[in-house]
């Protein structure tokens, strides 16, 4: 290409599963020239941009992924050779992705941006597993949090009335604990239904189910599978199609 | 076909625009031979089951739609046909899309059935406006509710501390009066960032920004352009990247 600025899209990649990417983030990814993209995004999705330099720009635990003015400089210098740069991130760019940030430093650098949603891990985690996050009679909302900082979740779970909506924790398995004390504490009801969903919609798929109260020691795979967190009346609804939901071997029956 | 009963496939459709749907939706569409939808699922979106029977099941403002109890009773009916049939929802199927309730009708009558997440409105449609629904510094919470029944929306936009996450309101046009009197005598500040999405990612799209304590006023088209409202400090960045925001002749500057 030559000519003005690259277009920059922050693509969300859906859950794993390149199925479930959306027809236009399909078009962006056999179109691009760079991507930078998530630890976590399946090699089956990267498959999709076969023409283009592919960058790894995530974390994954114990090793430093590239700092995020890095990626923010990575990005505007290709666009800035005329380069169609995707911005490819697990789930939905805005959902806990620092796509806000990104966005923010292009148009601080007057590149022309775009964000194409994708679907949130946020819902179609719990839902591959046969919860839905509403239900009527059972929960008419849901609250999404992130795991990874105590001090960002703490405010809002503390300040809900319990079972007042379903709590969904992305990236929650190693705050299970904190999270399960935390809405004890709070008085949510020791037999909530809880689950964990570990890497939705992938071939790995695996799903704990089991009563809040045994949330923190629930027995989960070593690795690096990504977790989701569901607790609420509807996931009692799993048993009813888990279908998808591939058991681990400690299940816990209800 | 011939032979066992069909697949029930309940799929999200995505906020409206066609290149918004997933891969495996635009696939299920396309292999489709009844196709049930809500009325607001857009023509373009439809066309994609060009070799389908369609049903409109929706309801719309002063019409009314087809019962539950007639819907699953037609795709339990189509199934056992051995046809191939589609529930096609608008965004999401397990985000107030009843899709749970059909779920379990289809377990109860033995249809084989698959859920076909989708693009949610509450996370695409603020996105779409240049609004992530999680900003560092900002928000790091998000809490869906419907408009449609105060019943519902009221207890967990009560107990929320104000500005602890940022609050998404579907299908909340009619409400917003009441959503932000509510929120107000929380104690949720007047001038808080808030925006109207109304018919997100198609071509009427249009966004109102504005104060909250101007939320219950704000002058918005007649018609039924389905209505998403935002509230929470992160509205505040729509401003920085509206290139996708067609503002109302009353936008108001903040």
């Amino acid at each position: 290409m030559s000519g003005g600025a690259g277009l920059v899209s922050l693509v969300g990649a859906g859950p794993g599963d390149p199925e479930l990417m959306t027809l236009k983030a399909a078009r962006r990814l056999a179109e691009a020239d760079v991507v930078l993209y998530d630890a976590l995004v399946t090699p089956a999705t990267l498959a999709l941009a076969s023409g283009a330099t592919r960058i790894c720009v995530g974390k994954r635990a114990g090793r430093r992924g590239t700092s995020q003015e890095a990626i923010h400089a990575i990005m505007i210098r290709a666009a800035r050779r005329g380069r169609r740069v995707v911005r490819l991130k697990c789930g939905d760019p805005f959902v806990f992705g620092r796509g806000g940030e990104e966005v923010l430093a292009l148009a601080g650098a007057g590149i022309p941006c775009e964000v194409v949603p994708g679907v949130s891990t946020a819902v179609a985690a719990p839902a591959l597993a046969g919860i839905p996050v509403t239900h009527r009679g059972l929960s008419s909302a849901f609250v999404v949090v992130s795991g990874h900082a105590e001090a960002a979740y703490r405010p809002v779970l503390e300040s809900i009335a319990p079972h007042a909506a379903t709590i969904v924790v992305l990236m929650g398995k190693g705050s299970r604990a904190a999270v399960a004390e935390l809405l004890l504490a709070r008085g949510w009801d020791d037999d909530t239904p809880a689950a964990v969903l570990l890497g939705s919609s992938t071939p790995e798929a695996r799903t704990w189910l089991g009563p809040l109260s045994a949330l923190a020691s629930a027995p989960l795979p070593e690795g690096d599978l990504p977790g989701t967190i569901a607790i609420g009346d509807v996931v009692s609804l799993a048993e009813a199609s888990a279908e998808s939901a591939v058991a681990l071997p400690a299940r816990q029956a209800r």
